[in-house]
C-alpha cells in the first residue's frame, strides 16, 4: 500500500465543525482529504495540515502549489468516478476559518443547482455502506494515482 | 506604464454575460481582470484568455501555476485596498461555463456574511465616479506589483 508522507507543519488540528460534519479519506502530501457527509452531490474538502493557515494566498507559493497538485488529483478522482457535469472548487472559510479547499462534483439535476451548495442541500447522511464504498472507492483511486506518478 | 504580455491563445472571447455583469479592470498575464459591477463587495474575477476553457483542473499544469500567481496578485490588491475580513476564491460555473475565478473580498457585516455571495446580493450598481476609481485603483495597484516583480 502507498504510505502516505506526513507534512504535518506545526500542532495541526482538524477544525471540529469540519471533524464533525466529514469522514476522513486518506493523508496526501500536504492535505487531509476529507468527504463533506452529504450524499447528494460527491463533495470532497482538502485541509491542508498546516497550524492556523486561514488563507490560501498567504501560503508560500511552494505549498500552494503543493495544494494545486492535490486538488488536481482529487479533481481527477472525481472526475473519474462520478462523472459530474461541472467541478466546483473553492475556498471560503466564512464559517470554518481553518484553511479548506471543497472539491464538489455537480449535477445539472442536483438539489442546488445552478446554485452553489453551501447552505443549499438538505441533511442527507450517507447511508453506513454507501459510505464505506465512497470512502473506498475515492482512497483507492487517489492511492492508484500517486503510486502511477512515483513510477 | 507596463505593458501586460498578451498570452491569448485561439480565439478567446468573453462570455457574454460576464461582460454584462463586469467592468474591465486590465489584462495580466494570462487572465482578463474583471470587477463585478455590484459595489456591496469587492468582487474581482479572472478569466483566462484561452479558448473553450471550462474546468480548471483541465488546463496544463503550468497555465494552472500562472492563474494561481495571478490569483495572487489579485488577493493582494483586493487584501491591500479593501482589508477585508476573510477572502474567497473559487471557480464554479454552473451558470458562465466560461472558466472564471472569483477573489471576493468579504466583510462580516456584508450584506451575504456568511453566506457565499453568489445569488444574495441585491442589485447594486456602482455609482460612475465610484467604479472610475475602483478601476483605477485596481489597476494601479496591480500595474506597480506587476513592475516591482520584474525589477
Amino acid at each position: 500500500m502507498y504510505k502516505v508522507k506526513n507534512n504535518t507543519v506545526g500542532e495541526f488540528q482538524l477544525d471540529a465543525r469540519l471533524a464533525a460534519d466529514c469522514e476522513l479519506v486518506t493523508d496526501l502530501g500536504l492535505c487531509r482529504l476529507l468527504l463533506m457527509n452529504n450524499a447528494s452531490v460527491p463533495w470532497f474538502i482538502l485541509v491542508p495540515k498546516l497550524e492556523d493557515a486561514i488563507e490560501l494566498t498567504s501560503l508560500p507559493m511552494s505549498q500552494q502549489e503543493q495544494i494545486l497538485q492535490e486538488i488536481n488529483q482529487v479533481a481527477a478522482m472525481v472526475t473519474s468516478l462520478y462523472t459530474p457535469d461541472k467541478l466546483n472548487v473553492g475556498a471560503l472559510g466564512n464559517v470554518v476559518c481553518q484553511l479548506h479547499i471543497h472539491v464538489i462534483g455537480r449535477f445539472t439535476h442536483d438539489l442546488a443547482w445552478p446554485n452553489p451548495v453551501w447552505g443549499q442541500l438538505p441533511d442527507n447522511r450517507y447511508q453506513s455502506k454507501q459510505l464505506a464504498t465512497a470512502l473506498h472507492q475515492a482512497a483507492s483511486f487517489l492511492g492508484t494515482l500517486q503510486c502511477i506518478e512515483k513510477i
